[in-house]
């Protein structure tokens, strides 16, 4: 930290209570040790802590800790915890540094990069938020350790998201090693986090803020349907992980109706998918509320909402609409109840 | 609107009850037949409206509206509205493009060039915010001619504070022009409109993340104790105009004392002011409380307030802290309570 914000004196570290419990002690006292008084704030587990109430706290405990201009946002924890602390952050004194030390192998792969921050709303997930890159980003292995197999498995979506939309060689790596993965072997999990982090960094920089048809949307594969289901079931469903591994099947068979992805290529993906012990199908949602959920998704543009499809894998093409009837197709494919 | 954002389909004109009453529908129809959906969203009056309570129903309400990506926020009304809005509109979605239409003096003057927006938390005003310059602004000074006439006399004091801070020539002409302006005349209130938007412009350019020293922080001249008046009284004491008024009082005595002001600029500032018909002395606030509030504003730096002083008219010195003695001689002389 007093490397990468030099100027900073008070630390407001942003955990929640299974994250601090394991590692919140040993966290402060490292940065005490670098001489920065450091304040501990709790925020609820998983996307609960995503809401405007609880950023409204975030913000109101900021001012309590005294946290100024040159001070510094750290968030310990999971995707929820750095999306919020992010965004809290973005917006505290108009914009004060943050450090995210991700401690779930999804949070490491997905929010480390990118800069993204957000909040959720009763209408759908990261409606509201801002770019805002952190100071630094610390990934240790060691904190995947006390991670349950089934926030390991989710995370593996989101590398396998990485692979099949942007990096052909990727996609292999992960078909060879799905064995090793599955049975969660640290030296292997390192590797995935590493390989993925350096290509979805190769498409941020092509594309910082996301632009219309920008390198960027491709990073969205699987997600259009996932934050669907997530705010179908008002995020005490699947976990993020679990629904973009939906999204992704969902999106892989429209792909072969409507943008050439060969047949092979689709079933390999439902493959590497089961090898990872990632789930087929959704828990019973009515096939009329992911189609609301989905029409509000904000990637949509006036009322058509847009898919990241896959010519090929390791590639996506812009994001289109695409007919309602194959839209229905799938999402009666993927378990949705007409 | 069309010309500034050409993509957008959908319109959230936020406004508050007196300016909707008296310039909504025209603007709803003026949009409407540039072939726009048009939400209206009403706000709270005044500095209500920068609550996060507000924000959060904002946002909720451009969720409920359908704003996409391309679409646009319209703030018509106060400073309050435009740094609510403003702020909701920076963060919705990431960023969406917003315009402002102010419609008092103050917020053509001071919220119409920087960017700056922002709501208030209980610790103290413009806590929360992001930089994000609005697509357009449009000054109208037919929005002027209902305005109350203290309210016209408030913005004045931001004009002068252009002048003070920035630009003597400026300060000159408001000498010269005090007579028509207290008088509301509306030439006169025109002309020094744009004077200070182009002054204030010439400085913003400058520096437009108000870097630490940046030439930006000129513009926070009386600003320290405005604000810490207003949060002093919990936003319902005088208006944002009068409270500067009487922090550019205090901040002249204080350069005098201590940045080589002659006493006789420190004179002709408050001779200006009085002509202009703005407060000269504090409601009865306890001076602790001020003290309080004062080491909470966010241009505070470790535990130091910094004042921006002024060693002659129209030229600001870098912010810098001061002995407390000499703070609470200042403070008490501008009407705290001891």
């Amino acid at each position: 930290v007093r490397e990468l914000v030099p100027g900073a004196t008070r630390v407001a570290l942003v955990t929640d209570a299974r994250v601090g419990a394991l590692y919140g002690e040993p966290a402060r006292r490292a940065l005490r040790r670098a001489g920065l008084a450091v304040t501990v704030l709790r925020v609820p587990r998983g996307e609960r802590a995503k809401q405007s109430a609880e950023l409204a706290k975030l913000w109101r405990a900021l001012a309590a800790a005294g946290i100024g201009r040159h001070d510094v946002v750290v968030a310990l924890g999971g995707g929820a915890v750095g999306d919020l602390a992010g965004f809290a952050a973005a917006t505290w004194l108009r914009g004060v540094a943050w450090i995210g030390v991700p401690s779930t192998l999804l949070a490491q792969v997905d929010s480390s990069v990118g800069g993204k921050t957000a909040i959720d709303l009763p209408a759908g997930k990261n409606l509201v938020g801002s770019f805002h890159q952190p100071r630094g980003v610390l990934v240790d292995p060691a904190l995947l350790d006390t991670l349950p197999a089934r926030q390991l498995r989710a995370g593996l979506a989101e590398i396998v998201k990485v692979g099949m939309a942007t990096d052909a060689s990727l996609f292999r790596w992960l078909e060879r090693e799905s064995g090793r993965l599955a049975a969660s072997e640290g030296a292997a999990l390192e590797l995935a986090v590493r390989k993925a982090i350096r290509a979805k960094a190769r498409v941020v920089t092509r594309d910082e803020r996301e632009r219309e048809g920008g390198a960027r949307t491709a990073l969205n594969f699987g997600h259009t349907l996932g934050h669907a289901i997530e705010a179908a079931l008002g995020f005490r469903g699947p976990l993020h992980g679990e629904a973009v591994a939906i999204g992704m099947r969902a999106a892989a068979r429209i792909s072969v109706a409507a943008a050439g992805l060969p047949l092979g290529s689709c079933a390999r993906l439902d493959a590497l998918l089961d090898e990872l012990g990632l789930p087929r199908r959704l828990p019973r949602v009515p096939l009329a509320r992911l189609v609301v959920m989905l029409a509000r998704d904000k990637k949509r543009d006036a009322s058509n909402v847009r898919w990241v499809l896959t010519p090929e894998i390791g590639r996506a093409s812009v994001p289109r609409s695409i007919s309602s009837r194959l839209m229905r197709a799938a999402l009666l494919e993927a378990g949705a109840r007409a």
